[in-house]
């Protein structure tokens, strides 16, 4: 039995969520999708996720939304946050945390765990090795009867991201990066079956950095003195990936990147 | 007038060197290759470069090189760079630093210029203002009639490359990152007729984190213990773009991102 | 004729100001001072400075103030920086930065000159490069008839500040660093006559953590969640040096760390 | 029954090695001293410490050695550290790395733990949470029979020291800072009794920066080009600091900052 899985990388502002959840009817049928994740951790105006804007996500078909660095920046979700085990951030915090870092859900097709790392190097705050953190608990959701395992690692570096593709792979069904906004053109299925893309990409504003105004950020970067970067306009280009995986053996069969873009009236 | 160019990124070690050399004839006639740039800051042993493998290079067809934060690695290229212009260095270092960071060439097709600047995130040494003497220099060589400019930014983040992207838009004729040894598949043509990639990829062992042993590399992620990175195996995967760029007005009209694999034996 | 100086580091906050206000009389008369220079750039409420602030400063005898990277903090403080000659950002931003990185002024005794440098070790954001600006910024108000030339150096490491001192040994008549909010005690006067101290300490919160409420900053590093940090409550610490200099020479020939406790009620 | 304990801070080179060797029998005498600790970390030509150097270091007294980020730099040392439990490395790696992050001593005025931690800003590898790892090997020890614990704070910054200080405040009996190679002005017996010093300084060339060459480490910083940094020449500053421990309580009754200068043949 095959699952189809889409991943879409980081949901950037109103365009984006409003692009995201108008393209997921159309994506499900197209792809045949069985199971969607999105990284929401951009999703309220660029900085972080409000409960809100994640049921509205959860409502719209989206499975599980991880988040990543910016997991704290809406200090509502911090409450609300023990409530939802589908609303994922870094596992690799230290015990105690508010959240969840996995989760395994049932699905007509069987049982599928999602699980969020974050990266050490260039990124805070500093946290518990993902190496190490994140290997136990794929393990550990396979020993709970996970068919399916993706993993999202929320990192700035491609070594980083690289290494966690080959220490998962045979593990994880799916490891796909976020947090550069960027997507990569490495997708590829590693030799154990791991489905595998160093960046999603984003799903916010095409004519942007990163999601936020371009002439906002250029000024920054010119001046060096700090200035706003509200988010961007549409059109919007949604980034992310779709993977097949065979629920017998939790391989991928296929793994495809995808890229659309939406108008704003469309 | 079309001027055909190649653009690889960084070259890691002897799999890498040799594969690009072996690819440059088929390539130069598969795409009408009027012009070829390469980044070989990893080209000896995964740290610089020699002047003899940058001779190699140049002897081969490759009309200019550019280097990185690895530049200063094999002292013996020191003295040596001033008398190379065609060997380029990040032109955002301090007057006084030894060697070029921009060079202007004559082809049978027009005047190519050349410009390396390299980010301020994530990366060592601290330089000048990349936007604000990459603008410059650009517009210099424009000035002293080059009808294309090619901007290798050399960078660890994908901000600093799209806003360059942006700033040098209708003044560059190709900007492309390089740094991150994983190819973006954000290839576009921006408005002002400028070809942008957030990164190039680089040119090395297909199997591999960033072109080191991967197991040599999952160790210290694993542990957090110093080891050693060898330069991992062939096969190879070289990575670039080639841009044609309409030498009338100094704008890009096609941009296509490439992906080969070499085996060691061909 | 020797003019004495007094530099005091970091003044964080309203406790900091009042303490600093209600301190200097007393230290003008006990040194016998000529000349005052306070880095403000904790001021208001730990972030920044308000013309409110510089001028109320500026009124209780002081002759110049130094910010650093907080200098960005206060938006009213950007279109009034450029009219007033002694508040100091660090000089080493780029041409055009508003505000300005040094001034000369004329006291009974001779011509005081002060600058500020920045360091480029983890501080925010990327300048240009300390050693070079600071040393010809130096050498230029020698040029236009400086008798005594104070740098204040802020920077997070202790090479950098180091090193600076070295530099400028013998070129100005005190160096003293910033930023770090702890008053090192390697205080000296160099073979060249420079009077030299790694970090001048703040005048703040004595039981904090370099101002700030120690509870709240102790939260974050054991939970690694985002917290608030307001300023601390007093007593006050003011942490600072004096340095007596021949103003034929502009050399140092006395040089001492001063530490002194301030209660609320006094 | 009164503890007195000496800690020096990093000891540079050959320089800094004779020199603490020869001032231990001198401040032995001096300061009646029961216990010494010094931290150890650029005591081989200022990379790390080897077997033979910490053996002559424990020989000629020193009844503990702390090392820092620096503890990997001798090849040699690994596989000699598990067998020699007085030479600890920061606590706060992952399990199952090599050495000793803690100790527990034996001396004729009662048991004394010797803890070191490394923080996580500014400063290589990324690690455990120095605050709850340090406070429950600290509570640990004390549980094991500990009537007075140091704790080496190996940090960068002043925050991440301080607050360490005050969290351990009460439970340590003197909680000291390494790495910055500047000693601090700020000793004091907190109010849980605990001594505290955000750094100790080092005991290395007193012309030099952070023990290297000036002139080294100079050029560096104004061309920003790579270069070799000689450890640094006679005469040698040892800083360190004195507490004297009330070891019914394991509380700081008397602590001391300690400079001494030490010419090559004395
Ligand atoms: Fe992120
Ligand atoms: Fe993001
Ligand atoms: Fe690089
Ligand atoms: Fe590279
Ligand atoms: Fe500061
Ligand atoms: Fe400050
Ligand atoms: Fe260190
Ligand atoms: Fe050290």
């Amino acid at each position: 039995m095959m699952l189809n899985l889409l991943f879409i990388g980081d949901i950037v502002g109103e365009p984006g969520r409003t692009a995201a959840m108008r393209a997921l009817p159309e994506l499900r049928e197209e792809f045949g999708l069985d199971f969607i994740v999105v990284n929401g951790e951009n999703a309220a105006g660029g900085r972080g996720i409000t409960p809100k804007i994640a049921q509205e996500l959860l409502r719209s078909g989206v499975d599980a939304i991880t988040m990543g660095d910016h997991v704290w920046d809406q200090p509502d979700l911090i409450p609300w946050m023990d409530g939802e085990p589908r609303l994922l951030r870094p596992i690799n915090y230290q015990q105690g945390t508010p959240g969840h870092g996995s989760v395994l859900l049932e699905t007509p097709k069987g049982k599928v765990g999602v699980v969020q790392v974050q990266g050490r190097s260039f990124i805070q705050p500093p946290l518990e090795n993902p190496f190490v953190v994140g290997e136990q608990e794929v393990l550990r959701l396979r020993e709970e009867g996970a068919h399916a395992v993706l993993v999202d690692v929320h990192a700035e570096t491609t070594s980083e991201k690289i290494s966690l593709g080959y220490l998962l792979d045979g593990k994880a069904s799916v490891v796909i990066g976020t947090h550069t906004h960027v997507q990569t053109a490495d997708d590829m299925i590693l030799p154990g079956g791991t489905a595998y893309l160093t960046d999603a990409g984003m799903c916010g504003p095409a004519v942007s950095v990163l999601g936020r105004d371009k002439d906002a950020v250029l000024k920054r970067f010119c001046t060096t003195l700090p200035s706003k970067f509200p988010v961007a306009d549409w059109p919007v280009r949604l980034c992310g990936a779709v993977a097949s995986i065979d629920m017998e053996t939790g391989k991928a069969v296929r793994f495809e990147r995808i890229q659309r873009m939406y108008e704003k009236n469309a």
